[in-house]
């Protein structure tokens, strides 16, 4: 056998995520399931269908280690029955054919009825995709021990664009990827393995992704082909395996290609020759793939090409774009990570954080209303620890996406181990008071709150081609759990990891308590470990792991702490700093503003302190971050405590992937900790408390 | 005409440096030196002969725009007779020959006679390489101006190895190169282009340097092939080029080439296998370069390999290599940058600086007569400031050579000015008290205080191939003041930077007053506006370009400033410290280790103070950081309206060129002069006493 070959074979659980499928072995749970699974009728035909009655194929041959039945039509023996509502009669039986319409295109039923012979269960969707997302539903039941005999489960999915990015380049490299290579491309050429892709599509289709952009944001001159007629034909390969698994496919494209593609001389928006341009390739691209979701485009950020150059603005740019996909239904994600990325240090009166809002919120209501901002949860670049954005629900009539990152850039690289739902949960869950008390991120995004036509959340992918598709196997936690929580916000982060360590590691209650504490801790553990109190950054430039104090202090990027000899944070107030506080909607506004009212865990993002500023725990700052510190490194000790426990319950290949990024962490913690410690022992000269090795 | 003769049309001044050869425009000089050069008789005849002939003929034919009269026999009409000793009768001349023995081998007479028809320029040498130095100092007295109607010059080199060491790899790319790629490789192949081989072959003899090694010192995967029977007639190429100018040929090789090269499990020394494969490698070599110089190696450094695998040390690695050079009369060049670049920034106990001397010291005296110990001229790294390498003079059984660094890897990087010749002289000068007074570094590496086999100076190229070979044009004066320095380190920087301005310039009193001016101050002003008082690093990591204060403080290479909120420096006392101070000579070793008398420029390096602390000067640390910092600034304006004034007086290319480095050069000071001064203010929370602006 070829060591690729060898390396599944010990790596498969690593391979295959939450869909293990293992054989049942408990007796009575295996009788109970396999009264239920074996005997399937599928009605209808469409390839989401398929791929629903082969994921059920798959999972049931594996878990009861038997073929099921299957038939193309329910009969009397039939024990699932699975189809879209209008090929199955709901009323024959007797169920409420009404229920339905509480379901958007995406929902489901899933209904044990009485067929008169046996009892059966329904898995009924209002499209063939909310059949194929009823399927993953009961296959997790099963995975995670829940009991499938009597189910009554009407489910829709809370947000409409459930999307993810991928940081893919054409020469194999993903940026900030922390998970090998592309499975998409490589050597500049794109993927023939489509069973890669395939799988991919499984997994996401089993947490309810809908959407992928498949190429960088940033799109270099290889990639600026991915649009022609050269390439489309491989795309459209990649759309297909896609679509099967009710995923649309989009491209990130870049500003300038009618003058990269050598065909016009300008890229200025408002010309009418490049609208042509843009008219005609879209209409090439959707002749490859009919269902094509449109474009997501980095302009006029980090030095990639937009709308500036011909002094034309954002909307301009987008609409002209808009246009061009409206006639397809296709949209434009505009994406709003737009600043200052020369600012020179010196500079106290520019803030990165205010950039966003400043740049968008004069052009609410500009926008066609097929363009979709896309922002970043918080207003710097995905620290540990950020405010939520404030331009999250201040464009009443600019459709939005928000905008996460799973892939750990900032948080450990998927070396550390940080569960990131806990996070996002407080991003969701935040008031943003920009329609009054109740106008959380979650209203905001699923379009509820001003009726947006276009919204969802996005999120940056955190696979590669390694074995284990994350790096770290844990890492496989935090692609399950966001899309489980934009299907639903209102899961909590102990459902989500609960469902996780099941489905992938089994029901083992000494695995299941330690993993899903050590993921429930872990975001915690980072921060504590790194840079508490909302300050953010002091990493490494350019690759972002590791300490590094005034790695950007003095830097184009706009990322600072200030730290002097006394103090340390970013004055943001309105009064005496940037006034970024400013930017929110009251109350919040005045929260931040207040340095009495500001919350702990974002002090120093908006307010700069003495050292010895009290906190609401009543530790000074400076002990604070020595106790943090000191903390955060037990508590990985604690970690690796936790995992070694479980040597014996996992497969080898898992145990020790995790084991050794854990050892990797510790090293990290270590080093933030000492060099943290150091950094403000020298700087602040105020000893520890307890008397702690500082160096 | 291709845009590559263009540019060396436009470039021609740039590219021939020092050996201008302009036409002289003067009549009463024209006169005087036509009268002497045009009718040139060569006596004898080999390559090295004829390369010196050939040199002149170049040179008279453009500079008097006439051709010379060339015979291969002295006649009464001859006015320059070249030719060695063995060939020139000197008694036919009235000359005492006698004379010749005051030389070394490559020493030379130039002497003014009068053959009974006319007055005659003798040149002559003790060996057709002493011809070759003749004819160049001959060329050197006519473009400096001076009278050669009436010369008696004896003249050897005071060093007998006068060395270059090029950085360059294979794939073309120079470690610490800024004057573009290689000229000796490109994409993995050696040159073909020997006719700049050729010219810089003529650049190098022109001052004197008489080795040379190709290939960098750390040697990578292809570069260790350059022993091999595959690559060693192109090398052969390059040498027989250098050949003719008096210049050895020696390559870089890795230690572990009997492994790489997939001949031997091993590369221990003491194997005997081992011995056979570099014996017979060395008679391979010798067969194509029957005058190859021998080996450079960087051994146990860095990560490269080195006997320290095998349980060997230094002498047992360098003994083996050296027994196989012995019968071809080849030498081993081992480096002493040794040191742990993987210390934890912790471990205040190790310390760099004292490395090579811990390494090498106890050895001395077990080395074979045919290996040179290569020194740094610091303990650290080449930086701005630092004292003289311990190991200078440390070790009376054992050979060493000087390493110089003429790369500005931390001076700038040609594009900031840093003439490096006042800096070098410090170290010749300065005098170790290794066998009491007057034991200076020159006496040392010329080999007369412990009348060493081997010795001499070798140096870090800074060429490339770039039109003006060093990026910055004015950077080529380091090339020129190198040989020429350690030709006679009797020079003083003043006399080699006046020199070098009439050759490269000519004779324009503004040139030649704003030029010198430049360079003498450029050191000084360098080390104002990075790091003044001996301290250092502070630079940014990898590259070593700009401002980092805290860029290595945390690193593991063992460079660090310690500094708190209340002082700077490296403690390096018998007493407290690193006890590094105490590997000098007494009364160094006193001075080094005191406060009070330690040097202030060196203050730092030694000696851990507060802020506040007071210089000779009378200004206290902190004052003179910020005053250094402020006037290295407005020094660098100074040297640009210096340079300024030269518009009309120097070629268009040289002079934008040096200008649009000297504008680089004043941002990287501003930037230095903002970042220095607001790290130590934040720090130190004092003001800078003249209220000047700091962030």
């Amino acid at each position: 056998m070829s060591s690729k070959v060898l390396e599944i074979l010990n790596a498969k659980e690593a391979y295959q995520c939450w869909l293990q499928y293992k054989k049942i072995e408990d007796g009575r749970q295996y009788d109970e399931y396999a009264s239920i699974c074996l005997n399937l009728a599928v009605v209808g035909d469409s390839v989401i269908l398929n791929s629903a009655l082969q994921e059920l194929i798959q999972a049931v041959t594996s878990m009861f280690d038997k073929e099921p039945l299957i038939t193309n039509y329910a009969d009397p023996d039939s024990s699932i029955i699975l189809g879209t509502y209008q090929d199955i009669n709901l009323t024959d039986y007797g169920v409420d054919a009404s229920i339905m319409d509480r379901l958007n295109e995406e929902g489901y039923l899933l209904q044990t009825v009485n067929n008169g012979k046996r009892d059966c269960l329904l898995l009924v969707g209002k499209s063939d995709k909310g059949t194929l997302y009823a399927t993953h539903h009961l296959l997790r039941l099963i995975q995670t021990g829940e009991a499938i005999n009597d189910l009554t489960i009407v489910e829709s999915p809370r947000n409409q664009i459930r999307m993810l990015n991928q940081w893919d380049n054409m020469d194999g490299s993903v940026e900030r990827g922390y998970s090998g290579n592309s499975i998409f491309f490589d050597n500049n050429q794109i993927t023939t393995d489509l069973e890669r892709i395939k799988d991919y599509a499984r997994l996401l289709s089993s947490v309810g992704i809908n959407a992928i952009s498949i190429n960088n944001v940033n799109v270099w001159q290889v990639e600026t082909n991915l649009i022609t007629s050269k390439l489309l034909p491989e795309v459209a390969n990649i759309a297909d395996t896609f679509r099967r698994y009710g995923i649309k496919t989009f491209l990130s494209i870049n500003f300038a290609s009618p003058i990269e593609l050598g065909d016009l001389t300008t890229a200025d928006p408002l010309d009418q020759d490049v609208k042509k341009w843009w008219k005609d390739k879209v209409k090439e691209i959707y002749a490859h793939i009919p269902d094509f979701g449109g474009f997501v485009v980095k302009a006029d950020s980090e030095h990639r090409p937009g709308p500036f150059s011909y002094d034309r603005d954002h909307a301009d740019g987008s609409n002209m774009l808009a246009e061009a996909l409206q006639p397809f239904d296709g949209i434009v994600v505009w994406r709003c990570f737009v600043y200052n990325c020369m600012q020179d240090w010196r500079d106290r009166s520019t803030d990165r954080a205010r950039a966003a809002y400043d740049h968008f919120k004069p052009l609410d209501g500009k926008f066609h209303d097929n363009v979709i901002l896309q922002v970043k949860n918080g207003p710097m670049d995905f620290q540990v620890r950020e405010p939520i954005s404030p331009m999250i629900g201040a464009m009443e009539n600019t459709n939005q996406i928000l905008e996460f990152q799973i892939a750990q850039e900032y948080l450990g690289q998927q070396k550390d181990l940080a569960f990131l739902i806990p996070m996002w949960k407080e991003v969701l869950d935040f008031d943003t008071y920009a329609k009054g008390e109740g106008s959380t991120v979650t209203a905001i995004v699923d379009g509820s709150l001003y009726d947006y036509k276009f919204s969802g959340i996005a999120a940056v992918s955190n696979i590669g081609n390694d074995i284990n598709w994350t790096g770290n196997t844990l890492a496989q936690a935090n692609l399950y759990g966001y899309g489980r929580l934009i299907w639903n916000p209102n899961l909590t982060a102990e459902e989500i990891a609960g469902e996780w360590v099941l489905a992938t590691f089994g029901s083992d209650s000494t695995v299941l308590e330690n993993i899903t504490s050590m993921l429930l801790d872990s975001r915690e553990i980072y921060e504590n470990y790194t840079t508490p109190l909302g300050i953010g950054w002091m990493v490494n430039p350019n690759h972002h792991y590791g300490p590094n104090v005034d790695g950007y202090e003095y830097s184009r990027w706009g990322t600072y702490h200030f730290a002097d000899r006394n103090g340390i944070g970013v004055d943001r107030t309105i009064e005496t700093g940037t006034g970024y506080a400013g930017q929110y909607f009251s109350p919040n506004k005045k929260v931040y503003n207040s340095l009495e009212e500001c919350p702990d865990e974002l002090l120093l993002f908006f307010h700069h302190v003495p050292y010895t500023h009290k906190l609401k725990s009543g530790e000074t700052v400076i002990q604070h971050y020595y106790n943090t510190h000191f903390k955060g490194v037990e508590q990985v000790e604690n970690l690796i405590v936790k995992w070694t426990m479980l040597e014996d319950k996992i497969d080898e290949f898992r145990f020790n992937n995790v084991l050794d990024r854990l050892k990797m962490q510790l090293a990290n913690a270590k080093e933030w900790r000492d060099q943290v410690n150091t950094y403000f022992y020298r700087k602040s000269g105020i000893a520890d408390e307890k008397n702690r090795t500082i160096y």
